[in-house]
């Protein structure tokens, strides 16, 4: 099946104002067309003989389940009116359901003008068909079994302007964005989802839509205390949109992502100082930011545009906290470098124990320390590593320390207290705990302690087989637990093809990505940005009661969390009733 | 090596003064004498060459980790002076290590007359050596892994008139229990720690001991909030001691463990309806406390006598929440009676379903109800369910109910949201939680919720391979997390030679018992009072600082209290540390 009415040559190139981080960006990237893949789950087709039997319906739905392409909806909530509540400031992501027991002709969606409060401007919202791609069951590292069976599940969130059409005995979910300013007056807004057949531009389905805003305020995402670090992978947005590396497209196809990580309050920028620090693990493979040269007298230089090139682009988004350089312990230990002599590049491949190792990065740091400190980068500048051998990790920490003192550090790995003091960022996989003190000392020295997901932890995670309330659940398990915010090690890792099949030759499906090209958003990235606002709220809840002395509310609070806290380890508890709880206590 | 300088045929009986919870009536039952197992680990002797040199030192250590009988104590922290914090009314344990690079005569431990605040009483208060016994590293269901290799452990702790010897290059701990009185004046209560050689009675080791007593309170055992629920096993008892079931010489052996239950706060009586519940993970086999006969008119009659006896013996001790009776569903779903036609014992084997399961049971629990009524224990009586198929549960259910509507259930099992409102007591495993609006509810109804551990959870549990801090760490982490209180489905299940072997046919060694013939403690018994009043002062503290509106010391406790709630989820974190932590924190 192909859709999307609108097919282009390439994403439409789009002028973006470096301020505008909203809706209207991502809805200007114009659709690309694809074939959608089709589930080839057997159901019991009588199932839908229990569903209401018009032609095509349209109602509010659930976004905690996957709504499957051919399943007969018998088991899931449906409502034809829904009211959403929301603080200002809050993107808001709520979930319909076309349900069409005929196949129907060529749709598109759309939001109805808005009823505001008097004076109030109407929020910036869209309406989009979601698409299904392909999953399976795995959730664990390494390589998949072979021939597992395949599903699909509908994560991808589509661009605004995307048509669709069903099959007889199909579904199609709907995801509605509403952006709720920070300056919106309180009150109800209230639209209507539309359904329009795309050749008369008849509404054959309407579903009204309030949403109540609350006086209560978000921060800017940006001045969100929730700690987002997101590592990017700026090659396979390059490889799959066909432009050079480092090309004027290439930054401009960037711009969507920096948009979608700083909308979810984003504080890092990945760095790459040499080529690949991952290996395996990359499908495309990291170009180094920074040229190191051995020139022809024997002499290091260094050239630092590319590098410079792209914390400038971050930097426009207010991606200003940290800049993560990776890595002075990379996976396979081989650095590489121009030889001028020859014009060749050529390869290090060392240990962090040998003489070479540590001239090469003396040197090399001494001179990005040099490059960062001209640049007024250089407190914001880390040294990172994912996890790799105790050993290393203390070889490189000294040589780094001696070539310049004080260089900041970060760490994604395990409990190492022989590091606890030394790392600036230091994050733990989700379930592994720094010990009470050692995270009061750190927070005490102004040092940022985070929680990650990776292969390794089969839920909650944020693969496309998880449940979707899982995205909602790790930040704010993050915050009830202690952390300062959340990493996943992989933002943009696109497989071959991202657009239908989320399966990497490695790990769950989905683990290595979870937004989508042509800008595209995913019900994970949704879910994630809904958890770091819910994270927000609870932690201004905490903070007004404790500044107002108000023991009551403090203690409802921490009741509230209680079973955030614990219930984690459960299986009788799904991550969605805990995020719906959460979501209702906060905005009582 | 055989030691106890008081061996006698049997364990000498004793009149107990029903009152008389404590430290006197352990010590006046004898010692017995047996052969202790030897550790056969292979260490490096080399290690004995950095320890002191002295013949026999005596010091101060943690009980948070076994100390190994052989092995050079080179990694652990010994001191010469210990300060210990107690509320009035605590039981406090104090370990210490005796280190022998030389072979010792034969020695006794005691404590020096104590030197309190003006005008109070010493504390009850006693020393005794700790006795190693048989574990592997096992920590799973079903039977161990053939060949696994043992070791050994100081779980047992003697009574304390026994002594000991030590062979050249061992250690040996002792254990001092001391028992704060709720009546005793704060202050400083001090003492000492004497090894006498026995042949000279000379003392060759002292080591002083500080107890500072605070203002503040525990309840009386009986009134602790902690739910205990262990079940016990008195056949396995009577076997030991080679007396008859429910003969006057078996209810004696009983009392030391009454008292032991009494004074950790136990709520639960278990009463065997019929012959063996539990099947193939009974060593011993469990007789009924209820004669079940079929007369020879066809009618069913019932003798209450021995029921009677026990239920008045737990009475004698406070034991007074609950009369768990086992099991309408069995492990293998066969009821035993007496025919008195024949004047032999059969057994009818049937299912949930039929109408003989039926009839038998609304015969029995019409007659049993009555007989509690009479006997004003109705109110406490639960026809209690270990957990069997949701289906058998429902049916033995709804039987009840029919029989005499109204009556109480209990079951320790999965999470089933059809039982939620059922049961009067409902425990779930370990990491499986209620979800908290259910937990409310079932608190609002005044029904108990409880925590268990069994083979099935590695760690923390309460195997004799267990860390020992697991004991004091499991209630305060049901506490912490929500639960009333914890229950252990075997407290005296003794193996064939419980005092040197804990390993039994299945399950983690020591998974089946954690007291010792003759009246003996464990370091696992006593780190679970522990944990039990560390659980009382954390709910104590945290309803003064409600009661007073105290903000302030409400979110310094809740604080406190998160590594709790989220650290058993961590290996990086072990439960001595977090309860350690809470301990400094409940007594500062």
């Amino acid at each position: 099946m192909l859709f999307g009415n609108n097919p282009t040559n390439n994403f439409m190139k789009k002028l973006v104002s470096t301020l505008a981080i909203g809706l209207t960006t991502l809805s200007s990237v114009a659709a690309q067309a694809w074939e959608e893949p089709r589930d080839t789950t057997v159901w019991n087709s009588a199932d839908w003989t229990l569903v209401a039997q018009q032609p095509l319906t349209m109602s509010w739905t659930t976004s905690d389940i996957h709504h499957r392409q051919f399943k007969a909806p018998v088991d899931v909530a449906l409502a034809a009116d829904t009211v959403v509540t929301a603080w200002r400031g809050e993107r808001l992501g709520v979930e319909a359901l076309v349900v069409a027991t005929q196949a129907t002709p060529e749709l598109s969606v759309r939001l109805a003008p808005w009823h505001t409060p008097a004076g109030a401007a109407a929020p910036e919202a869209n309406a989009a068909f979601m698409r299904y791609v392909i999953t399976n069951t795995f959730r664990a590292c390494g390589e998949p079994p072979e021939g597992l069976p395949t599903y699909t599940v509908p994560d991808l969130i589509d661009l605004p302007e995307a048509s669709a059409q069903l099959e007889a005995q199909s579904v199609r979910p709907i995801w509605v964005t509403v952006e709720v300013s920070r300056e919106a007056p309180a009150g109800a807004y209230t639209t209507a989802l539309e359904l329009v057949e795309q050749g008369s531009g008849k509404v054959v389905a309407s579903l009204p839509l309030r949403v109540n805003v609350l006086e209560r305020q978000l921060p800017a995402p940006a001045d969100y205390a929730f700690y987002l670090d997101l590592w990017q992978q700026p090659y396979a947005i390059s490889r799959f949109e066909g432009v050079e590396r480092w090309s004027p497209e290439h930054i401009e196809a960037l711009r969507p992502y920096m948009e979608m990580l700083a909308r979810a309050g984003q504080k890092t920028i990945t760095a790459i100082l040499f080529y690949e620090p991952w290996g395996v693990q990359s499908n495309d493979k990291f170009s180094p930011m920074v040229e190191t040269i051995l020139g022809k007298d024997g002499q290091w230089r260094y050239d630092y545009t590319i590098l410079d090139r792209y914390i400038e682009l971050c930097d426009e988004y207010g991606i200003s906290d940290a800049i993560e350089c990776f890595s002075m312990v990379p996976w396979d230990m081989t650095f590489r470098y121009l030889n001028e002599a020859t014009g060749e590049y050529e390869n290090l491949k060392t240990t962090t124990t040998t003489q070479e190792y540590a001239d090469l990065w003396t040197s090399f740091l001494k001179s990005l320390a040099a490059h960062m400190q001209e640049r007024g980068w250089l407190d914001r500048t880390m040294i990172a590593m994912d996890e790799r051998g105790l050993s290393d990790m203390l070889n490189a920490y000294d040589i780094a320390q001696k070539a310049v003192p004080g260089l900041k550090m970060s760490l994604a790995g395990n409990y190492h207290p022989e590091l606890i003091d030394d790392l600036q960022l230091y994050t733990l996989m989700i379930e592994d705990f720094f010990p009470a003190d050692v995270l009061q000392r750190r927070k005490d020295a102004g040092q940022v302690s985070l929680m990650y997901t990776c292969c390794a932890s089969p839920a909650p995670n944020q693969f496309s087989n998880s449940e979707p309330a899982d995205n909602a659940y790790l930040p704010i398990y993050a915050t009830a637990t202690g952390f300062d915010g959340y990493l996943h090690w992989s933002f943009s890792n696109w497989t071959d093809e991202p657009l239908t099949d989320t399966r990497f030759k490695l790990f769950a499906p989905g683990d290595t990505y979870f937004i989508y090209p042509g800008g595209r958003s995913s019900i994970r990235y949704e879910r994630m940005v809904e958890g770091i606002q819910l994270s927000e709220k609870l932690r201004i809840l905490e903070a007004e009661a404790l500044a107002a002395g108000d023991l009551q509310a403090y203690a409802a609070l921490q009741q509230a969390m209680l079973p955030l806290r614990t219930g984690a380890m459960t299986k009788a508890i799904p991550t969605s009733q805990i995020v719906t709880a959460l979501q209702r206590y906060a905005n009582q």
